[in-house]
C-alpha cells in the first residue's frame, strides 16, 4: 500500500482567496514526481478551533503531511499553538531555534523584535527544521499515524526546507521508484479533436494517458510504470506522435530536456542562420515579451491595427527588415477596434503574413475568441506556431 | 452564527499539483467580498474512496459547500457518481440536461459522442443548474445540514455559473451586510518600507488593515465594519494616503470603479490630449501588451537593447515621435545581455528616458533583480509609473 500524503495550508489570505496557493501545487508537483502522489490537500484560515480539528482529522487517517504557513511571529500565526493545542503538547523554548533567529537579525543588523521570541516556542517531541533562509523555523512531529512536517509559507524559504529537511527523511521512510513520463506538447489543435484522433490507439493497462490544457500549449502526457521497458516507451510515443502530426512541436523525454514553442523555433531559425522581425498588432507586444533574450529576435513593432491590404503589409515588412536589419519579417493584420476585440461573445479576426527572403509571402488567418487577454495570447502563440510550421515546411 | 461555507475542489490535475486551483481563490474572494468569509477548502482527486468520504465529511460539518470539477464526460469524471455513492442516491437521467448538450454540439455542428449521455445523469433530488456556456450541467442538492452546488472546474463556466445559479441561493438563505473595503494602490514602495511608514497610526479597533503584494502593484487593505461612518473611512483613508504620498497611484473605494496603473496613465494622458510612444527594451514589449486596446498608445519598438547613451535616445525619440505621431516618447536604455539578464543573483540597471514636449527630457535610472520575468515586468511596472509620476508632477 503507498502511503497516505496529505498537504496542509494554513493562512488567511489563502482562504480568503486574495492569493493563490502556489505551495500546494509545487509540493503535489515534486510528491508525485517522486512516486508519492499526494492524496488530499486542505486550506484553513488563522482560526484555532479550524486548525486544531484539521490536525486531529489528519492525525487519524494520513501517514504524513506537510504542513505550510502561520509560523510568523504575529498573533495571527497560530500554528504551533494549534499543534499544541490538538495534541494536548506544551510548548517549550528551544534555545538554539532562538539563537537562530537572533543571529538572523544581526545579519541584517536590525534589532529582532520581542514578537519573534514566539517562533522558538515548539510543541514538546518536535524536532527543530533548521531555516537557514528566513526567521521561523520549522518542525516536525509523529503524532497518530502521521508524521507531520510544518514548514513557512514563504514559497522560498518553503522549498529549501523541503528539499533539505522533508525531502531525505520521505527518501528513508518509503524507497520509491518514480514513473517516467513522456510529454507531447501541441499548438493549434483543440483538446477534444486531439482526443479523437488518439481513438482506437490500445494503450497497455499500466500505461495513464493525460491531458493538460495551458495557456500556451496543450499537453498529452503519457505515463508508464518505473520498469516498463524504453523500446515500449518509444513504440508508444511514436504512435501518438504520428496521430497528431504537425501541431506536435515538441516530445519531452524522461531525463531528456525541455522545450516551449519559442525555444523550438529559435532552434529553426539558428539553423538555418535567419533572424526575425515582427509587427504586431493583435498580440500587442506580447509574442516580442515572450521573447526576451532570445538573439534571434531583432526587433518588432506594435502598432494599434493594420488594414487588411497585403500590399500595404509588404511594403511595412520591407521597411522593417531594413531598419530591423532582419532577414524574416512577420506582419499580423487585424482591424477589429478596442470595442470589439474587449468583447468576450465577438471573434477575432487576423491575417498572419510571413515574409521570408526571395519567395513569395506565406499566409495564414485565424480567429480568436474569448476575453481580450485570451485574444492577445491566442493572437501571439499562433502566430509563433505559424512561424515554426512554415519553417519546418521550408526543411521538408 | 455565520454559515460554514466550505470549497471542495476535484481534479487529478489539482492534486498532482500540474496546475493551481485558481478557483478556490476566485470563490473564496466573491464569498469573502459578500460577508460569507469560506471556512475550509479541500482538494482531491479522481479516487472514489477519497470522494465520497470527502462529501460525507462536509455534509456532517458544513451548512453549504461550492464543489467544482469532475462533471466532465471522461471515465475519470466521477463527481455524480460519488455523490450517488456517498449519499446512497440513484442516478436518473435529465431530458432537459440532455437536450441542452445535444444542442450545444449542434450549435457548433458537431456529432455528439455517445460518452457525453453520461453528463445528463443527475443523483435523484438534485436540481440542475443550466449551463449555457459549456455541455456540462451542474447541479445542487441538500444532504445533512449541508447544501452542495456542484459545478464544472472549466473557470469561465464555473464563474458564469456561480453568478447564475449559486449566488442568488446564497443570497436567499443568508441575507448579509458586507464589509467596506478601501485598497490603496501603490507602485516603487516595498511591503516592508510601506508598514514602516503606517507605524504610529492609531486605527480604531474594528479596522482591519492588510497588505497584499501583486504583481504590478502593492494593495493596502482597510477593512471597515458594514455600518461604519462613510466619514471616518474618509479620514483613515486620507491619514494612509498622505503617508504613503507619491507612491499612491489610486484609491479604491466601496461601490466606486477600479483602477490600475494603465488606466491611470491613460487618464492623465487624455486630460492633456496626448499620446504617448515607447522603445521597450528590457520590459520587451510587455509594457506595450499591458495597454492593447489604450488609444494613447501610439506605437512601440521593441529592441534587444540600448547603449546608456542620452544623445542616442534623443534621435531614437524623435524619430519614433515622428514616425509614430506621438506627442511624448519613453526610452528605456538598458545593456544588459541576454547571460546576466538570466542570473537571477545579478540585478539589471536600466534608464527611463522620458521626451515630453518643448522641455528637457525626464530621466530615471532604476534597478531589478531576481528571475528574468520578474526583471521583465518590473521594467515594465517601473518605466509606467515614472510616466505616472512625471505626467502628475507636470501637473502640480
Amino acid at each position: 500500500m503507498p502511503p497516505i500524503i496529505e498537504i496542509f495550508s494554513q493562512g488567511e489570505e489563502l482562504i480568503r482567496g486574495q492569493i493563490v496557493d502556489s505551495n500546494a501545487a509545487w509540493l503535489s508537483e515534486q510528491l508525485a514526481g517522486m512516486g508519492l502522489p499526494v492524496r488530499r490537500h486542505s486550506t484553513v484560515g488563522d482560526n484555532m478551533d479550524d486548525l486544531t480539528s484539521l490536525l486531529q482529522e489528519i492525525a487519524r487517517r494520513a501517514d504524513c503531511c506537510i504542513c505550510t504557513g502561520g509560523l510568523g511571529p504575529t498573533v495571527d500565526d497560530l500554528t504551533a499553538e494549534a499543534v499544541a493545542a490538538a495534541f494536548n503538547l506544551p510548548r517549550e523554548f528551544d534555545p538554539v531555534a532562538y539563537e537562530q533567529i537572533a543571529a538572523w537579525f544581526q545579519r541584517r543588523k536590525r534589532p529582532m523584535p520581542e514578537s519573534n521570541r514566539k517562533q522558538a516556542m515548539l510543541p514538546r517531541g518536535a524536532t527543530r527544521l533548521d531555516n537557514h533562509w528566513g526567521t521561523a523555523p520549522g518542525f516536525a512531529l509523529q503524532q497518530g499515524r502521521c508524521w507531520f512536517a510544518f514548514v513557512p509559507g514563504v514559497p522560498y524559504e518553503m522549498r529549501q526546507l523541503f528539499r533539505e529537511a522533508i525531502l531525505p527523511e520521505l527518501q528513508r521512510s518509503y524507497p520509491h521508484t518514480p514513473e517516467k513520463l513522456v510529454v507531447i506538447k501541441t499548438v493549434g489543435i483543440g483538446e477534444s479533436d486531439l482526443q479523437q484522433r488518439l481513438e482506437g490507439i490500445d494503450f497497455p493497462g499500466q500505461v495513464q494517458l493525460g491531458f493538460r490544457t495551458a495557456s500556451d500549449e496543450i499537453q498529452t502526457k503519457l505515463l508508464f510504470p518505473h520498469d516498463y521497458p524504453d523500446t515500449g516507451i518509444e513504440t508508444i510515443t511514436l504512435q501518438v506522435v504520428q496521430r497528431l502530426g504537425e501541431a506536435v512541436f515538441f516530445v519531452e523525454k524522461p531525463g531528456e530536456g525541455k522545450g516551449t514553442l519559442v525555444t523550438v523555433v529559435g532552434g529553426l531559425l539558428r539553423s538555418k542562420g535567419k533572424n526575425l522581425a515582427l509587427v504586431e498588432t493583435l498580440s500587442h507586444g506580447l509574442l516580442a515579451s515572450k521573447c526576451l533574450g532570445q538573439d534571434w529576435l531583432s526587433a518588432s513593432l506594435v502598432l494599434p491595427g493594420l488594414q487588411e491590404d497585403h500590399r500595404a503589409a509588404e511594403r511595412l515588412a520591407a521597411m522593417v527588415r531594413k531598419q530591423g536589419r532582419a532577414d524574416y519579417v512577420l506582419v499580423q493584420l487585424c482591424q477589429d477596434d478596442a470595442r470589439s476585440l474587449a468583447d468576450e461573445k465577438s471573434p477575432a479576426t487576423m491575417d498572419n503574413v510571413l515574409f521570408m527572403g526571395s519567395e513569395p509571402c506565406r499566409c495564414q488567418q485565424i480567429q480568436v475568441s474569448g476575453t481580450l487577454p485570451r485574444k492577445q495570447n491566442r493572437a501571439a502563440i499562433l502566430a509563433l506556431d505559424f512561424i515554426r510550421r512554415s519553417l519546418q515546411q521550408e526543411n521538408d
